[in-house]
């Protein structure tokens, strides 16, 4: 299974791509779609071929998507939303299954507590990722996202696995 | 020129189109797109193919998309936030330009004050747009912005004309 971890932002939207085969993970790409100026739907825009072309060149089977909570500024929350839109939008275009994950869900998946520093999850994704090159923070972030798809579709299995089992 | 106007939401996204002709406005058409469910990423896909499917039928030179500012609660701003990254996206891929307006901009070029009920904005684009029929309220904010653009383009047409004469 190929597991696209996407990190929503307007500015700088980090993706992350793994294979996962059993219990093991394996790098395959990474790294962070940008969007600047002042037309913000040319930003859109752009971040939405940018995403479209990744999932063009790595062929995903899966994508998952961080589920953003924001509770600062109303204008930053609806820029964030903005952003969001589109990375939700892209892969349900291409056909894939979306999973979402809150960032303590990611952050307990890959470093093991709810409540992580930034640094840590680079470390524990690049420990889990032997040899990633990693493009950046938001980066890190996609590919823990990815992880955490990873953990969460690996305990679904084992659990049918156990039940198909018992039920045998 | 032809104007759509949009006004974004998750739920429930009005549109409305109308034809500039100088001073002259006229209806064209309106209607609300459609999104519920449990699912994000189909909704966000759903009102996407909606808006791309009336751009198709309806060929606007322009989209208008309301400039919404929410200052409840973050969860509902940010879900404002995707819809409105899909109101932006559809038109940027379609080749328009999109002017943003402001709710009390949209109002005070349609009822005169910048602080108006649904009700006087219904009456008042049901004046500007004879005969109209109305699909519901968010259509009818839909068509106000059209109508907001329309009279914006024109003040900056007769500033063009204004300049071009005393420069001739």
């Amino acid at each position: 299974m190929r597991v696209l971890g996407i990190d929503p932002g307007l500015r700088n939207m980090g993706w992350g791509v793994i294979d996962v085969s059993g219990p093991r993970l394996s790098h395959v790409a990474n790294g962070i779609c940008r969007s600047a100026g002042d037309d913000l739907a040319v930003r859109l825009l752009s971040l939405h071929d940018q995403l479209t072309d990744i999932i063009a060149t790595h062929r995903p089977d899966v994508a998952a998507v961080e589920q953003t909570f924001v509770n600062k500024d109303g204008a930053g929350t609806l820029k964030l939303g903005q952003a969001r839109g589109i990375a939700m939008l892209v892969p349900a275009q291409a056909g894939l299954p979306i999973g979402e994950y809150a960032p303590n869900a990611v952050k307990k998946a890959v470093v093991g507590v709810g409540h992580a520093e930034k640094a840590q999850i680079l470390h524990m994704v690049k420990l889990q990722l032997p040899g990633v090159q990693v493009a950046g923070p938001d980066a890190a972030d996609a590919l823990a996202i990815a992880i955490c798809h990873a953990h969460h579709a690996q305990s679904a299995g084992t659990l049918a696995q156990a039940l198909a089992k018992a039920t045998a």
